[in-house]
């Protein structure tokens, strides 16, 4: 019988991610309403849907679409400009300074087009964004057709787009109800960090986010100064904070992670919370280390974020968990672990439990949406291949993507944007540029 | 009066490297006869020189073309056989017995061959190799018109290209009277590691080195288990055995030492000795983290290397120093340095002083020979532009050089090799991958 679907895909390998290690050559995948109706051998599926479309990738890999777990993306119009400097150096006295004088809707919704633009050259199809002007953000995302967790940014110090933590929260409800339907979007709230938001804060935080089902995005225990701080105001530190607030919950999303004791692990484990390892930014701002692998042998979903490109400075996932691994590698000095193929699971599937969407995206599934990365694994530059999951991981980087499917809907094709066109935006971030320029000039 | 060069390139910005923190802006060099002649003002430079063909970059920064100080070229051919194990398990196990079964001299021609390409495409002009059939690598170096430090092999184990560590040195020996006159490659000795070679060995080659002044390329304090196996069988730790041998001087590369007490790293620098640090490979092997921080105190120089592509997996050097920077401030938390014109330095002017070649390359300056390395910036992913050489180590891979020019000869343009014709070569390495598969197949 003749079977029919909105398109078929047919690369030379596909990797799943579930099971994990496992890779299938000469497979296809039909997809049907933005759904993975089918996986099968490529003569099979060609025969039995022999009136599809057929995307025929004979070079390449297909992974489910990366996700990126915590980033800033506007902040991409800050890439550079404060680079080789301690984390509270360049937040206290250039990140913090700028965005005072600059940050409105307008720089939101374009820097994080520009952002968006190279998650998806990069093969990314969900992340995980927190900054000002939330709304903002959305926008962009929609014309993007980009899949984000859009979180609410909640402190106590005053900004352009909201005074005091209360203002922050009930903008983001706003948000929430205007994007609860929503099929690519879904909003979070994003309190800053343990020093930046009061104990009625995250009270009050803990209520909306049950009420609501909210997940909430936290930087926690990022660098040292932050737990000495915490000791000093608060007589504890960040982690024994929240858990007497009740904050530890399989709600939290707490990024960073780099000073942790086993104890702090073992009761992290036991909460049931989600982690973002961002290793790049950590290592950038000299912030620490966090302690991939004594979280996973824990037990603890670990996934993995970018940050923003200010202090990374690029989006590439890639490049990222290939850092995850060497850098764990080299800390415990035991290459076994991470695999390959437990960066792949990083990278997708874990980003999916992290975000609560495990059920949805993250592997390659019948069932669930089709959100897919394509990888030319062609150039000499990648030659031999032995497997082309280990050639993913430690040989590529965002360049090597081609093709990108946000829930059957094709964004990337050849390298090229196929869904989005950019307009003004090359001139809108010289314009930023200038402006940003300016703004360091008259900087005391 | 008009002035003749051999050509002009003009270039949006130039990173010379000497000074070190400089960026000019609109400038050009004029090339004759392989070496740079003029740095001037593009506008004068066009006016100077009227009918000498122009190069015209306009979206490019021109950099010294980086020096690759630690790579086994051929190894390449064994990408990504053997990941996610420790390095002393990968070489007994995996490597050492599949090289045993394999390595011949088309093996190190046409491995050779596939690391060269890669390394051009990435921007690298010099590479620092150590491979058994020293021979052959020099015929692809040849072919490449790539600059390579040849290093000779020696070692106390048989192989297929020579027997005991006299062979290897009196084979190498050959090869240097060979190419003495090379403008291109230059012969070093390549004791592969305290455990593998001698002390008769090690004083041989202290003399043969003093006397046809070659440089001495040794991997060093790579592992713990080379301290403690040196412990039990030197009774004393691999630095302190070769500083008693008196083989710890201004010839020496010493390339990996992840292991070093304080006391070392000032004997190393009371020595001269020149250090390859390859940050990539020793993360990925589980190996132990160099202390790049110390070193640099030290005033030590310090070199990169990308080792090689079984072990890394690719040979990108602004990956790799970019792994190199980040580790540095992860394990210092200080994010102050190296800083992006540092790594700049690294992977060119200190490669260049590694190998002893300081007059000659590693610069943009009058007089050197024009080893030059082209990076187009005007992707979206690297905006905004704040700091073309932030931009170049921060966010740039191998993927962004577009040309690339040796003694003044173009290998690259616009991505595309230029000198080499690459023939046969994807079918010899499809033919290299089928027999190493049917090698592993039949391993134990």
């Amino acid at each position: 019988m003749t079977k029919i679907a909105d398109h078929l895909i047919s690369p030379k390998w596909i990797a799943p991610v579930m099971p994990k290690s496992c890779v299938l050559e000469n497979h296809s995948v039909a997809i049907l309403g933005g759904r993975i109706i089918e996986i099968q051998k490529t003569k099979d599926i060609l025969r039995n849907y022999p009136t599809t479309r057929n995307v025929s990738l004979p070079n390449h890999l297909l992974t489910p679409g990366f996700i990126n777990t915590h980033s800033h993306a506007a902040m991409t119009l800050l890439r550079g400009i404060a680079d080789d400097r301690n984390m509270m150096d360049w937040l206290s006295n250039w990140i913090w300074p700028i965005e005072s004088k600059l940050v409105d809707k307008d720089f939101v919704y374009d820097g994080t087009l520009l952002a968006g633009i190279e998650m998806i050259k990069g093969g990314t199809t969900t992340v995980a964004d927190s900054y000002f002007y939330p709304d903002a953000s959305a926008k962009a995302y929609e014309a993007l057709s980009l899949r984000a967790q859009i979180g609410i940014p909640v402190l106590k110090f005053d900004n352009s787009w909201a005074r005091g933590e209360k203002e922050h929260i009930s903008r983001g409800l706003e948000l929430h109800f205007q994007l609860r339907n929503d099929g690519l979007k879904k909003v979070a709230l994003a309190p800053h960090a343990p020093y930046s938001v009061s104990d009625e804060g995250f009270k009050s935080m803990l209520q909306i986010s049950e009420k609501h089902d909210l997940r909430v995005q936290l930087h926690l225990h990022e660098t040292n100064q932050e737990i000495s701080d915490s000791e000093l105001e608060w007589g504890t530190r960040p982690i024994a904070r929240l858990e007497k607030l009740g904050f530890l919950n399989e709600r939290l999303q707490a990024v960073h992670l780099t000073q942790l004791t086993q104890s702090e692990i073992d009761l992290l484990a036991v909460r049931g919370i989600q982690v973002s390892h961002c290793p790049e930014s950590n290592m950038k701002l000299g912030s620490g280390i966090c302690p991939l692998a004594k979280l996973r042998a824990a037990g603890i979903n670990v996934a993995i974020g970018t940050d923003g490109a200010a202090s990374n400075n690029d989006l590439d996932m890639l490049q990222e968990v290939r850092t995850a691994s060497f850098l764990s590698k080299a800390v415990t000095n035991d290459a076994t672990t991470p695999s390959a193929f437990d960066c792949l699971e990083m990278i997708t599937l874990n980003g999916a439990r992290f975000l609560g969407l495990e059920q949805n995206i993250g592997s390659i599934e019948k069932g669930k949406e089709a959100d897919l990365t394509a990888i030319d694994l062609s150039s000499i530059i990648h030659q031999p291949i032995y497997n082309p999951v280990s050639q993913l991981i430690y040989n590529c980087t965002a360049n090597d993507i081609t093709n990108v499917w946000i829930k059957g809907k094709q964004l990337l094709k050849n390298r090229q944007l196929c869904l989005f066109e950019a307009g003004d935006l090359d001139k809108n971030v010289e314009n930023w540029k200038t402006r940003i320029l300016n703004i360091i000039e008259d900087m005391p």
